[in-house]
């Protein structure tokens, strides 16, 4: 089955639809319908609907949409149906919470390399992860792996995103604020703290 | 002035533009077209246009946009005219990584509180902040703190979100992946990682 091209804006939501209905499936629900799923997830109803007509509406009428099915579909349109190695650079504070962070393994990511440019760290094991010298990067492309996450510090991150795209690598999550520049093909989503504080202000109510 | 409704999705790239404008006012840079802009944050050019035009354009052709001008207005629609202090509440690895970043304080922020259960972490000294007990949190009130960070356990999330809303904070960044109630009044914003990570193998090119 082939997928037209789905805006970014709900592209965003699919990771959240899916959570919640791999959370329903095993509580064994069959069937939901969209106004159940929206107060179940804080989402509009009108919203859901439009974001499942992009790959096709799911929904019997009376009965509502099926879970399984829709887990099935979500999770090939996200290319989630296969797991995902991930290759994580940079374990200060923020890199060892990425390594402890237990919300990967729902959609199938296995942090499975880290590496850190300190000698220090090198070897050590942090959540079952070896930890190993930034150097043995080029390796990557032996292990499958196909996704990175930068969290060195800024001034460092173009270089690592280099040595993640000549590593063979497709994905980058980037936690530094600086913007990297790579190869059109390779897709990076930046993370920045403080941006998402930045929009908070704005829906704060004067009273 | 008064500005009209903004859809989230402009809210969300208004802190990037802010943060663009703010370094190429730093650069001494009077004016910018929305295509410079446009290619110097990677985002296109109409999509500039569109999201400037919910708060007046600032255009002059031929010109382009007056930087200063359009910094102040997009502080003031963001509601970053005015400094804001947070408190921030658990200081593991990720709140660690919170304290160290140093992307908030071009917004304006100030991260002046520092929370947690643990009593061994209380007192101790985090990046010029000190550690306090979590049964503290009550007084952040008398300390004009209006926003609050949850980098908790999942299964403490609720609890701390009640007590920061009961100590007056009005917007929440919440770092653990459940969804947390609070009052209408209260804007959240979740961040997971981990859902970020699941949007991108979808953009991933297979070759």
């Amino acid at each position: 089955m082939r997928y037209c091209k789905i805006p970014d804006e709900a592209v965003r939501r699919l990771p959240i639809y899916l959570r919640g209905l791999l959370f329903l499936s095993e509580q064994s629900k069959k069937s939901i319908s969209s106004q159940s799923l929206a107060d179940f997830l804080g989402i509009n109803s009108w919203l859901i609907r439009k974001d499942f007509s992009y790959f096709g509406d799911f929904g019997t009428p009376g009965v509502g949409y099926n879970i399984e099915k829709l887990i099935k579909h979500i999770k090939k349109i996200l290319k989630l149906h296969v797991g995902h190695k991930v290759a994580l650079v940079g374990t200060g504070n923020l890199g060892r919470a990425v390594l402890a962070y237990p919300g990967f393994r729902i959609y199938g990511f296995d942090v499975a390399a880290a590496f850190d440019s300190d000698p220090k760290k090198n070897g050590r094991k942090i959540n079952n992860v070896v930890v190993e010298n930034i150097s043995k990067l080029g390796r990557l492309k032996k292990g499958k792996i196909d996704l990175g996450i930068i969290a060195v510090p800024g001034d460092a991150a173009q270089e690592i995103a280099d040595a993640l795209v000549k590593a063979g690598i497709k994905g980058i999550l980037n936690f530094s604020p600086y913007r990297i520049i790579v190869p059109k093909k390779i897709k990076v989503i930046t993370i920045d703290i403080a941006m998402d504080l930045a929009r908070l202000p704005y829906y704060m109510r004067s009273n």
